[in-house]
């Protein structure tokens, strides 16, 4: 049969990545796809270097544009990140009716609902197993393998940087500054890591899981973002000591009144496999009505990793592209006229348990009055403990069990005013998944 | 568009399981494959209670055969079990352009060649995700999500009722024989145990794996099995303390020469994610030349489990029966012309670690000369410890590094002539999975 021929714009890391498993794999993977497949033309700003990487055969051309309509290429691959010039890319690639294969989660979780539309009506393919946690096929889990779920809450470890920094702070008792500085330093982290440390990254993927599982439209502005730069060590010590460690988690889930959409440092039980994902790893723990738990673990990033995720939805198109547009795969697992704008929650309404650190005077009668306040605001403590902090000081740590968020912080306000206060509240959010 | 019509052959506890969430997910299964999935009719042996289950409107027959060319029936779904009328069954109904969905391993494992050639010649789809580790969408990662690799290893915990019994036997200190009987009262193992505890299912299920990883035939009779059943409680005991867990694995791997295919309880890291898997749950970890390890994770039995599996793979269908069958996912996720005979190797070529464990008498010189047998096969041991055990006798236990098992064997029937060796020489493998 004919070799799919595909266009690919960018060959930096992972774009390099996927000339290397092509040449090294191709065979391999022509026995799995039934044909092969070719990379007939590249789009990037420095052709010389990249005539040295892909020989003599291959047309270079440094303006992407030139690729995206030409008659040569099947599937146009998107691997130069940004959004501007990558949407407008991949929306004339779709015009000209060829088939798009992205790993650019920033572009999809803001501009997906007008790409997934244009090729729809275009009826061409736009597969991203790679946006999400890189080597783990977790998009064609969800959009093929858990198709019989009602799936009720997706909690995924998607973002490899701050994964590396919080095993580091954990294991080595390091704190935030220290350990972003060697994560740096050996390449974990960006020069401006903002991106993965405040949680934004993981936002990005997290708002595909939703949608993917949920059936609902790309929204990206809806979801709440917390990162790990203000994590103090001392409460990833306290954490341990209650049986728990600190991830950051994005975390989706369908309640009766809308879906929570959200990112944030979060305890969950040590002994649970997602607890045990360290270092610069992805896993994501799904529940489904029918399937129960079931989680997924890989590598997130690097060249061969979200290669293997790209090559993969290049195997797919080149086996399912001559399939009539009603019978692809839909785009984000649900057909779309059957996406549904199911409200998101306010943090308000979301529910979880409680992690609360604050600082008192010791002096008697304030645990009373801080459970008090707590009980008050129908809060059930699930376990505390009292620390001395030396001055008359000491630090009193609250677990609570599930709650309503906006009930802690109304509790949260008052216990702020006390007098025997000494200090802000920390909290936490704590997922037991049970 | 046109729902999709299901003859059910059997309505125990997969079929009932698929009847459920047919009835639960309906509206939500719809929304993801474009089209209702009906079950049109079923085979029973009890007409009167499948009636009652699934009312009125299905139509119920005693004789499969009746359902297998019925033209109002577009997919058949095989879940009787058994292989000689399961398999006629299925045949027949390729032979009638029913594309057919099973979850039956041992058929597969033992007739896959056979069945997956007539849909072949026939342009239908034979599904099967539901045949290994239930609710996991295993089969559709290695056929899918991992294309872009040469596939390394495979090494499954794929057989929930050993994996519980191993759980308990070191949780709870118990012999096999207790967990066993408290097993069966809890329904995870069978009245008759002996395809689970001797290994004889998890074989089916590694047959099916290998072959999607390696692209070769199915074929049961090569591989090599060993069941728990004669596993000692202090072997559990002396892994822990050597930092390791016994866990039922079935392992595939490619070596130079051919493939490993085998199913034995082994040591493995206790820090490592497979470790960690308890209870009746199944995992399966990958490593791929492009992504690196992967793991996936979750029950592998059960009810609503299996049926997850089975349903998933009528979407596929939903999704896919109009594509014209060159552009079929295929079967085995190679090409059927690309599928090869790679050989299978015997067990004396196989690679991995050892655990030894023996009893000889406590006298001077017995460790020097057991480490010169083994250093005199070629094998290089990691870590050692020696325990008394009364009488002027002890227990020694070795842990080597990755030898042959050819070698091992050798040394193992020197070993066993000593006059000083007091017992048989217990050897079990281990995978450090590096």
């Amino acid at each position: 049969m004919k070799p799919v021929r595909i266009g690919l714009l960018g060959l930096g890391v992972v774009g390099g990545g996927v000339w290397t498993v092509l040449a090294q794999n191709g065979s391999e993977i022509a026995r799995r796809a039934g044909r092969s497949i070719e990379v007939t033309a590249v789009a990037v700003r420095d052709v010389a270097k990249a005539r040295a990487l892909v020989g003599p055969d291959v047309r270079i051309v440094s303006n992407a544009l030139e690729l995206v309509s030409d008659p040569d290429i099947d599937v146009v691959v998107e691997l130069m990140g940004g959004d501007t010039f990558a949407r407008a890319c991949i929306l004339q690639a779709i015009e000209h009716g060829k088939h798009v294969v992205t790993a650019n989660k920033a572009l999809l979780a803001v501009h997906g609902n007008e790409i997934f539309a244009a090729a729809q009506a275009r009826g061409v393919m736009v597969a991203f197993e790679a946006a999400v946690a890189g080597g783990i096929p977790i998009i064609k889990a969800i959009r093929e393998g858990l198709t019989a779920n009602r799936i009720q809450w997706v909690a995924g470890i998607i973002n490899g940087t701050t994964n590396f920094i919080l095993s580091e702070m954990r294991q080595r008792g390091l704190p935030f500054e220290t350990v972003l500085a060697e994560a740096q330093r050996l390449g974990y982290a960006e020069a401006d890591p903002t991106f993965d440390i405040e949680g934004v990254d993981a936002a990005h993927k997290l708002t595909l899981l939703a949608s993917l599982a949920f059936g609902i439209p790309v929204q990206f502005d809806k979801v709440t973002t917390e990162g790990i730069s203000h994590l103090a060590s001392e409460d990833i010590v306290h954490a341990e000591r209650l049986g728990y460690r600190i991830k950051l988690l994005g975390i989706t889930r369908r309640r009766p009144d809308g879906i929570e959409l959200r990112v944030h440092p979060t305890l969950v039980p040590a002994d649970c496999l997602l607890a045990n994902v360290e270092g610069a790893m992805n896993a994501v723990l799904i529940r489904g009505d029918a399937v129960g738990l079931s989680m997924y673990y890989g590598q997130g990033a690097g060249a061969l990793p979200t290669a293997s995720a790209v090559v993969a939805d290049l195997v797919d198109v080149a086996r399912l592209q001559m399939a009539d547009p009603e019978h692809q795969v839909p785009y984000l697992a649900f057909q779309p006229e059957a996406v549904v704008d199911i409200p998101v929650l306010p943090m308000a309404e979301v529910h979880s348990s409680f992690y609360l650190r604050l600082r008192v005077d010791d002096v008697p009668g304030v645990l009373a009055d801080l459970a008090r306040i707590l009980s008050g605001a129908g809060i059930s403590v699930g376990s505390m403990f009292q620390q001395p902090h030396g001055d008359q000081q000491a630090d009193i740590i609250f677990l609570t069990h599930e709650t309503r968020e906006g009930d802690v912080d109304a509790a949260l306000q008052v216990m702020q005013k006390q007098s025997f206060v000494r200090s802000d509240v920390t909290r936490l959010r704590v997922e037991n998944f049970s």
